[in-house]
């Protein structure tokens, strides 16, 4: 059975994980018949937004992993800890959180920083040559380490989004809700979902193309070029 | 478009609305075509659980309408304004929140209470001949309020909540996680899910099932002797 991480950023679209797609994400995992191994950082967040009013709950502080943890069901690792050989692939979903918490991108757009831990087991896993998927926003994540091997991936059609991760980079490649873009020299296959989604009918079709395809990629053994 | 209420309870199967069960009621709604109205009571969560160490988080506060938001991705109603003649069906997903904060099965058992505004509106969507979903431990808040009638539901087969459920008149069939029981009489469906699902998948075919049999019965045309 295939180990999927899946990386989340808190609970809640505007200052964690987005709910539905880290649960599509979730589905998918295991309609694939594989295994889901949630991880997030043991870090504050960087803020607390009531969903209701938008507006920040200024003095609020919660923590990322225990509050992906209600995402999770409870069974969720520190990423801290894990390390590439455990897991055959690894999946980002979307949300501000990943924007915000396992980056500094919804700050400092092109000139964002990366959590440590995220961005080590990102490199361990592209240097394993394992596949990894990016949901919605959380391709700057990758652009933000990958971007000099001019890594392909989408975030759907959003100009001024598409102008910062070429600034990184990354090669943009628009794509419908219900597309993915594969990079397969990089083994990196991303898809817009909320970044587009009016439905969440239309998220889950990315979002299952998405992890169908990492999977796909995580059976293929590894050509004789890339394990040098 | 068929409307369908989705009460939600918080965020999170320890204190709040089981977050997938959440998720999988508004794909298999949005998948059939129907519209999900969430709404959630504007009050206090009965406590807040760190769903990392499952041990409350003494003095955190939290309230269950700006939680559950996280869920609806901020589109949500406070159920006190919400009207029987404006939805075609009622869901109620499960987490302990159900049977915390919409009633107070978790701590009184059978002598539970329920959220004055709940309880409006399952009377209502009840004496309208509409129907009303319940998920996991929902199905509590059905009992206390209709068990009166002898109402037919499912928790799948925990003997000591099975005895709670009898003991408020209701009426207890044994199910399978990815089955649904039907009180047509009531217009009440009910399914397991998380009560005995061991993979999301497994709950995904419960709550499918049980959306689209609310769904089914909201289409039909009142029998005439329920029009008196």
């Amino acid at each position: 059975m295939k180990k999927v991480g899946l990386v989340l950023s808190g609970c809640g679209v505007m200052d964690g994980s987005e709910i539905h797609e880290s649960v599509l994400a979730l589905l998918a995992i295991d309609r694939a018949s594989a295994e889901a191994v949630c991880m997030a950082p043991n870090i504050k967040q960087m803020h607390v937004i009531n969903h209701l009013t938008s507006e920040p709950d200024e003095g609020a502080v919660r923590n990322v992993l225990n509050e992906s943890a209600r995402i999770a069901r409870g069974k969720i690792h520190d990423i801290a800890h894990v390390k590439a050989e455990e897991i055959d692939a690894l999946i980002f979903p979307g949300g501000f959180g990943a924007a915000k918490n396992l980056c500094t991108f919804a700050v400092e757009a092109e000139k964002c920083g990366v959590n440590a831990d995220v961005e080590r087991l990102v490199r361990a896993m592209h240097a394993a040559a394992k596949p990894i998927g990016f949901i919605c926003i959380a391709p700057a994540i990758c652009a933000r380490i990958l971007g000099g091997l001019g890594v392909k991936l989408t975030i759907g059609n959003d100009k001024s989004t598409i102008q910062k991760l070429t600034a990184m980079g990354a090669s943009h490649e628009n794509s419908a809700v219900n597309e993915i873009v594969v990079d397969k020299k990089n083994r990196v296959v991303s898809t817009p979902a909320y970044m587009l989604a009016r439905r969440i009918s239309e998220a889950s079709a990315g979002i299952e193309a998405l992890v169908n395809a990492v999977l796909k990629m995580a059976d293929k053994k590894l050509p004789a070029e890339a394990k040098h």
